[in-house]
């Protein structure tokens, strides 16, 4: 494992998304890996800490969850935006060299039969809430984060630290047609308790 | 209606939450108006437009919706840092005077009996989605929406121009503590389908 790399508290792990990053959704069943990029992904509880992720019916992605019952989110930067866009544009069915294409590198972490992005900012290891009438109706998935960890090169004790991280640190924040914003300045606001 | 406000064509107003940012959920019922703040929100579908949103039971917003069917969620803006941590810090229950003291001025939209929190940069007009079992067991709150607007100094023609707006209209990210992030710097996908 990266010696960059610390696991975040669980009880922590919200903040990774609670600024609302495009996040990428890797699975892996049966041998087979796969990558997507998701805009519509959420922070749903803190504690245990879960997630909501949407996964259309046409990914390869979501069949790879539906059958392991697992999934990663991690929070990639904008040193990886052509490659965040590159797995957000293409599928695994229609071009099985997809990954390598988009010039994605695997690992995994720990223990984790999980494949795991490596360059993004953070990771959050999930189980799947199986919640057949959300998956089928709204293409909505619900996963419980059991492991998260995060580069202490931009989050470290908690917290994210894009403003002293070099600009190649900061989330990707997705709108349609390629453009994406990163993320900006701080603000803090007067009576916020901070901790 | 001010006149810098525009109706978002149905089929972009997906655009509007894309990037995650904070939002501001507001509801009537009865004669009774409430704000508050929400990380966790997120869009969920295209067409027609549907948004999840995490309402706590503690929130008497939530009872808003519960009763009413319908909620608006608006994209708050730098401008408007102090006022979306005090509707976010405090409850109505609790503190009767809560949007006059977190100075929001509320305002009327069109024809829809809802309240829409003047000074924003977007607003969701939306119907509530009865869910029963994602609302007790998650608080989770799907809606459809059936309007939605911009101010037309940072959203126009189905695009956030961000980049060229002042920085009081940058969208504002949640973290924890009163700890936020402005949107930043747009960057754009070399193989995007710009439209």
């Amino acid at each position: 494992m990266d010696n960059h790399i610390a696991a975040v508290e669980l009880e922590k792990a919200y903040r990774l998304l609670n600024h609302g990053p495009t996040v990428l959704v890797s699975a892996e069943h049966d041998g087979v890996d796969n990558v997507m990029a998701a805009a519509w992904s959420c922070a749903l509880d803190f504690a245990p800490p879960k997630v909501t992720v949407v996964l259309d019916k046409a990914t390869k992605t979501r069949e790879l969850v539906e059958h392991s019952g697992c999934f990663v989110l991690q929070v990639p930067n904008a040193a990886q935006l052509a490659l965040t866009q590159a797995v957000g544009s293409s599928s695994l069915s229609a071009a099985p060299d997809k990954l390598q294409q988009a010039g994605v590198h695997l690992f995994r972490m720990d223990d984790y039969r999980l494949p795991f992005v490596s360059g993004c900012s953070a990771w959050l290891a999930c189980r799947l809430i199986p919640e057949l009438h959300n998956q089928q109706t709204y293409d909505l998935f619900i996963g419980e984060v059991v492991a998260a960890w995060a580069d202490t090169r931009v989050f470290r004790n908690g917290h994210w630290d894009f403003e002293h991280a070099g600009p190649q640190w900061r989330s990707l924040h997705y709108i349609a047609g390629g453009q994406y914003y990163a993320i900006g300045e701080a603000l803090h606001a007067r009576d916020g308790k901070p901790d």
